[in-house]
């Protein structure tokens, strides 16, 4: 099959058709995106080597639970041990042992197929077309912040990062009521979320202001994020950590001490809540898509998702 | 009246007795002790020129409430602007105009007389002896983590720290029934804790472990206390920040993300709930006193509190 693969760099690859294991499932892949979580990993983010990519959208063609053979998926991209406290309460995203899509120990999804645990798999609505239904990984990430923290419609809340995770963070955060601006650097981007009648505002203008945040979600993807968040925060408010780079930061612990700042880091979430966002059309991330590209362009997609200008990119398989 | 200044450096002087402005109190000091905090001021924290201490009980001598005069209080130290939305709540800890006595903007307790507002004092309950009372403020420091976190019965908990402050903080953990351990480096300190029929872990033979925590409070009061912390919580776990130090620290951001642990900083509490908690005899802190000084002497009292054997120092006003 056709995958990308990072070794020393990413190329196009042919490579054997992955063989799963007891308990999982063998997806043929419809649709993958491309992460900036990928983009890190080129740089060294996990130390990760293999197929990247863990958003995808596919068609179950072997299965240990025979009732999928034939679903369209999307599928969790912790694979757990099953066995440790975190698994048993549902925890697999936090399982020691877990292996990750893409991410950590496990083959990801810019390939013609995949395998991931039977259980990982949840159908798509049939409604639901595979161009929303390969956004759930990101849009379940961004409800994780939900999951986490009491956002109330009364908040103040904004959103560091016009990225396309800082804009699926607003458009899912806007549904609390909450009085939301996205802060970003590119109009075109931000606009997203005005066309939706959004409240946005350009990185300049929200540093010169001092207004103060009962939330602020750092999604800026960059160091300087955390600096800008921990200066507008409210006093008891709440930093909600998104942005995964690699490197690291320097902080004066004493700034959260004094205002009894709390910062939660928020990776992946559940998906189920997703796929009902996009179903019940609350959630529309397909503006967010700035180009669709067959495999055989895998590897020009990658570098067009790296693009300022460019957002969502999406690798496309097969004929169907 | 006599007075420890910190100016260029600490000296006993002799100062004018302060003026209460409308709405405070003149309080005659007396009994104070000395925080690892007032040691961070000499080093430079918060920039505070004056007369440090914010531990003290005392008598009120003059009040814009009459009803204060002669009675013995403790005070809360933060004095808010009483307007912002803050001060409304009762969060006057948190107002950005607040002072702070002895830490920013306001002459503190190392003195015969300190003023503070009147709605800040609370009486101290006639059989609560001064040696008691004085703890009131870093005792409620310590309760403030129940007020920020929800602690379980069944939640792991480690204390990082066996100063003054890790240990008031393990004397009121341990009443929520969940299994806590003092991680210190001084035997003879962590034995206040183990003598209360508490656990208590040497620094190196925690490092050599692996065991994680719900929650670790990081009390340190030095940098290397944040690395352990996020070595040991979690996944999911929360880390509660109480030291305070002059100086930053390098962290990467991603392993709060990839294990979605929350930082809480946590500073001053409230005082009713440790009055009641000394009161009711479940917190004793009297075996942490390592020395009580006259007034004369405070200075050798302020070198003697950084001694690196010696636990709470106390400074003693007048005869009575």
């Amino acid at each position: 099959m056709k995958a990308l693969v990072f070794e020393e760099k990413l190329s196009l690859q042919d490579v054997p058709v992955p063989n799963p294991l007891p308990g999982e499932a063998l997806v043929k892949v419809r649709m993958a995106g491309i992460c900036k979580t990928d983009v890190e990993i080129v740089r060294g983010y996990m130390s990760f080597r293999g197929v990247p990519g863990h958003e995808f959208v596919g068609t179950v063609e072997r299965s240990s639970d025979s009732h999928q053979v034939g679903v369209r998926v999307v599928g969790e991209i912790n694979a757990g041990c099953g066995e440790c406290s975190f698994c048993r309460k549902g925890l697999e995203r936090h399982c020691r042992h877990r292996t990750v899509l893409g991410i950590l120990g496990r083959d990801g999804a810019m390939a013609e197929y995949l395998t991931l645990p039977a259980s990982n798999l949840l159908a798509v609505p049939p409604d639901l077309p595979d161009e929303k239904a390969v956004f759930t990984e990101p849009l379940a990430a961004s409800l994780e912040i939900l999951e986490q923290v009491k956002i109330q419609p009364d908040h103040r809340v904004a959103v560091i990062g016009d990225g396309k995770l800082g804009l699926l963070i607003c458009m899912v955060l806007r549904l609390t009521g909450c009085d939301l601006v996205l802060v970003g650097k590119h109009p075109e981007k931000m606009k997203f979320f005005t066309d939706i009648q959004g409240s946005a505002i350009p990185l300049d203008s929200f540093c010169a202001g001092d207004d103060r945040f009962d939330v602020v979600v750092e999604a800026s993807g960059h160091p300087s994020g955390w600096e800008l968040a921990v200066s507008r925060v409210k006093p008891r408010g709440i930093i909600v950590l998104k942005s995964t780079y690699h490197g690291s930061l320097n902080f004066n612990p004493a700034a959260l001490v004094i205002d009894e700042i709390t910062v939660v880091g928020s990776r992946c979430g559940q998906f189920g809540p997703a796929l009902r966002l996009m179903e019940s059309g609350l959630v529309d991330p397909t503006p967010l898509i700035s180009g669709i590209f067959p495999m055989d362009l895998a590897e020009e997609a990658f570098r067009e998702s790296q693009e300022p200008g460019n957002f969502k990119i999406l690798l496309k398989m097969g004929d169907d």
